[in-house]
């Protein structure tokens, strides 16, 4: 066994721990890692998600396994079904503007690998106010809302101040200046003045997904989308 | 109607719309403020959670309004019974260490508002990690985990790492040098790799109390304390 | 002439050079020095304001010229009647909070010295959004809005994407965590997707004020409050 | 509809709420997405503008869409005859040195669409600040005066305390070491000693404009391009 | 010996080394400490400067060592006659405000310990440009100019665009919100577009003073006050 | 139990696991807490040791446990005789100004507790070079060396060019403008150039001293300071 | 001499001094500088390492001298045989993720160079934490433990509190959002709960061989791994 | 006239003002403005020096202006024969690496176009400080010190520490992780414990060169390079 080998250790643990697929960070991985990955995961029957893989990247892996199936807006390489055992509920995927949809993408990718539908209601920004209002009655029929923003990533606040369910806010690298890489937005949702309010890293729509999931699995299993299974009090 | 009025404008509506209790961040408030929001908020019949709140300033607040109870160490004032409707379950509140008991009270006394009991589980930081490891299967049972750390932060990342449950993480401003202020800690719990943590404001235990709310409030209400209505698959 | 005496070399050309009254910043100021200024400005036979002067250092200055008012909610010292020439329209002064409120009352003495009046608009945060919804039709008649806002800032932006009007934004320091200090906020607003929103330093209701007052300056004298227009005494 | 339709929403209400056309940031769009606005505004009667388009991205719109006209300085595509309804005042537009042209370029094809004319008083800055002080006559007479400067970011200051129209700041992101990114230039236009300075994100020469429109929109139209229709008293 | 002893290790070589007289960082030194210092360097002939003292802690040095004298503006302990050698030229010391006096002070007091004389030229900030304007001449006279300012910082720029010799620029701690401890001030004069200025870091009157001294030493003894020696050419 | 005690949970098992006694970070605990602590570990028949304990709260513990012992400069408390099966060799505790003393304290005192012994050379920073150069043969026979230092930090990076051993650097809060709060030096230290520098946290000067502990460990124990010895099981 | 000459001054003196091989730092320099070392390091019989250096370069640098060895993942080049006079004992060297391989092979190649064998164990991150505990045993048997991550790198700290050796934390710059850069994990990294962990600059690989290499320079040569042993002259 | 032409509106009065030629920041401009500044400044008579100009831009340039020459490792661009008037002394201008040669030589070129000669002492960095003790006597000869550092920038500390002269510093963006950028070695310079040092903006070679000349103009014109004027007393 070389070092080489060492390098990777994959987490085959993870389906039955967290009841999560393996997922692995494309950005800093080689084609050749990626590629040893995927084998050894289709080797032990799991599934495989891999993040931020761009394109020429992507074409390189797809070349050695066709087998896998590469998400241009959303950046990921997935394998095999996804996890079963569901479905449960849709839940949103807001997004400020269409400059988001990348980040909102990997969200609903990731979702997909385990069963769970995401609507996505782009383009509801605050600077016009009127297209989230429109779609407050809509909205509160899902269990959780995924909400994606750039620039000073105020629509989260704002839907947390709106509407009762858990709000997972995901502040996007879209802005320049003193918004540049989305740290504005950021800073922003936390220290957001809606109470209860929950943040991931910068464009991680992947962790938004997982954490939904995380809510989502406690829920119990229902048949009709989108309709909350306990209101508030 | 003078100005100092016109300087309160309380959001009695946000129990029908978020059913939460109107909460007041009583630090930048003066204690003739925090008086009238209480004696406004108990006409219209409401409860009250007021917030960051030293022990000076609450004796001057209840020598006016005797019925008010304070929480010294959560630096919390709460007044009337809090919400009906209840009870949700129980839910599990973890500390790193003893001088993160503060953050945690907050949190605790927030839930206590809306019917939700929080079981402390303190001092199991990372460095000293069978603290953590021989609680296991007891957390387990618990349907959300809130999680609160200084320093590194590292103890919701390895929560979320070892339990499928959400899990809510609060950096506490403990420490000094460059985790001063708990920056290090709240940067660590966004750049976590462990997959769907949540992370809310710097000692924001009411943040995270409302948080959990959020998803206790979309599950079934059960009887047995700590058991989670639905397993992951 | 001493070497302390050269330290004060007021601006005493400003009100001919930009129509303002000469503004003395008190936060790093000595008793002396502001008794000093305020003498010197009197024997000019031009106005006064002070301002961050904390309740102590203002009572020793007034001990020594009680001619002078203190403003204890704006901590700010003024001493005459203020510019004449007005009336122009008045403005609005909304805030999120009332925690906002000493910054807004700052930016409120500031304009009165200049014979402006602030229509007070207070805790109309985006937490409570249809606080704001609701007065919507009140605040469109006015030629100028400064908002003040603490936390995420989301107001500014939200008003912004609603209204026609100039907005100048005030973050505030109220926050704590990655709030504190008001900066979330200034990097926020800066960073605003409202299109056209200008923002001052955070905590600057003096600035605001005479950012207003530039604007104001240029419209032509009118007479009902609110419309294309002319001020109020 | 398909999910990539969904990514557009734009916000058609824009010019009757804010008297503004719709304008679209560019640069976290695809070529694809540009076409789409620019087909669905058109469709709608609508002008158009979409800043930040380098000029590859530019090439490949106009080969779908020659009708849409390109301006390289600026990075805009504009579309349509623009706004009419004035023409208001022509303002001034300065910048520190001839590398703030593109940013000042942005605001003037900005203030374009609207039917505003710019007059461009290019390398004012204060390292030759006889330049700047030759033109304080001529400054006098525009009603609104932005100022873009980088490294420092002296200008504004020193043109606010010189003359009593609004002063729109606009850091520029020319410089380096700790002036990289226009951050030093953007803290000193906010810590600014002189009064009422407004300052909007770096590089933002669109917001610039649309602030001053702001203003100018309260001005009763006038003939002569540069008179002040109010003097200071 | 003590390890309490070894705790003072003062550096008995450096006049003879750098020509500048051991100079002790009072803020965090107990009074013990500075007494100690005192009491070696004075065994050794010596002089002393401490800077940073406070009052109180003045007050508690000066009961045991009555000789010490105290500058309260400059919060100085001097003792000795300072150095002689001189007297080198009177030097230019500008302050954009007059709350930048205790910066200017430290600097004075430096340099008196060392025979240099400091002309104090006081709150010639630009946002009242005409008062440094009105000053030219006479400032072309002065070798060396050292220039403290807060808030933005633009003075140092300002005056180096407008004048040959070496301009030291000190930042000066005097601001709030993005201006708050200098830090704005700092990095605007770093980032200055005006050729060869020189930055010492924030407050830092003491570095100021040794760096014009260093720059005074290498010039000839005259005998008129503030003759430049040498004029550019 | 009630939760008061469920706060505290110490690590009775970290001697075994790490051969280090158990220490209380006392910054943010109550005189309450620290107590308690004590009399648990007492009764466990262990030492102890808090760090950062101000002077008033550590007479208010010590008035219940007067068998504790203070250490002023270092702000520590320990209890017990500290671990046997020492002693291991000394080591070198250089300090660059008297300033650092506090921090060099509390690393001395935590190596104490673990029968090490440090020697002290303070006040050798960089501005008189001499200093640290006059003791390098000295310097050499030491087998750890922990470097304190603020202000820019130099210290340890010279140290570590001139001497072969571990170097422990230590940042020190000893600063102001930009280098308050330690942050340059510790930035500086990271930075070096020097190979094989080793940083803490600012003013971490007990976790220094484990650092320098854990290195010892490997050691053989010896008789003669600073020569090769013999470490225990 | 020409001053293109001059630029190259090396070290020649750092292997008596310091027992380490002259180091380059590759990534400022250009190939002919590369080239101009190599061939002056040679001439004097020493060997050299040239850190980050990547394949474009390090084909240009070949070219001319085919003697040098590149090694890719690590991004170095070396010459000549290392350093003998060992072998002294293996480390282990543990990284939280595969994308952390080119840090760890930095250091391992540094290491190598002085004859020091460096044993991988990669990818034991703590999302995974059973990785990690199942190696603890085998962990236990060397003398100093090097371990990287990125992310929120809380992996250090898990193992400094779980083993007493030695720790050398080494951030890796992998991660987005809040963690992009590394700075994430070195802020967690100083801040550790962890007691005695040391940390090097971020990315910093062959920093932490040289604090490795100081270390075991301590410690008596010995023949099987893990064991303690005996150092060199 | 049209908007291109006023955006180059040069500073022709410079030289007489300050003495220095125009200079002019290549990074942001194009290459029809630097031709368009050299042919103005060539027909009113003045010499030119361009910074930071690539390699590309300036074969672009110097295609259509043959006779401007380009200094590639300054990146920068020179016309005519600089100024005369002197010589004055020739300065010395120390790296600490060398990959600081870029900045140094920047310098030198800036200084040569004003009639002064740079010695360059090239790779003296603190990490093999002998290199920089064997050269003190030769340092003590010239009446200004010009000392470029990357990384923790130590070596002007060192430098001001030992000789008496003027000490310019210069951090360099030479770093990586934490010092990447040069700010770690800024912040260092700033925060310095050696009396009297000047810092200029990172990479700022061009400003270092003029912080230099104004001090050297000061002087009196003397024949010997190297020999200090006037030694201190």
């Amino acid at each position: 066994m070389t070092n080489e080998d060492r390098g990777l250790n994959l987490d085959l643990d993870r389906r039955r721990r967290l009841g999560m697929v393996e997922a692995v960070w494309g950005a800093d991985k080689t084609v050749d890692q990626i590629v040893a990955a995927a084998r050894r995961l289709c080797a032990a029957g799991e599934t495989l998600l891999v993040t931020r893989v761009d394109e020429a990247k992507a074409r390189a892996v797809l070349q050695q396994l066709p087998a896998l199936r590469y998400h241009p807006q959303a950046q990921c390489i997935t394998m095999g079904k996804g996890m079963t055992g569901g479905p449960w509920q849709c839940l949103a995927l807001l997004t400020g503007g269409s400059s988001d949809l990348p980040v909102a993408a990997e969200a609903s990718v990731a979702l997909a690998c385990h069963g769970v539908e995401a609507e996505l209601i782009a383009d509801v920004g605050v600077a016009g106010l009127h297209r989230l209002m429109a779609r407050l009655d809509h909205l509160a029929r899902f269990p959780v809302l995924i909400v994606c923003a750039g620039m000073e990533g105020s629509l989260p606040t704002v839907v947390a101040g709106l509407l009762p369910q858990p709000v997972i806010a995901v502040p996007v690298s879209v802005g320049y200046g003193v918004g540049a890489g989305g740290h504005a937005a950021c800073m922003g949702m936390l220290a957001s003045c809606a109470p209860g309010l929950c943040v991931v890293n910068i464009d991680n729509g992947y962790g938004a997904a997982m954490a939904a999931l995380r809510i989502l699995r406690t829920l119990p299993i229902e048949n009709t989308e989108g309709q909350a299974s306990q209101a508030p009090g």
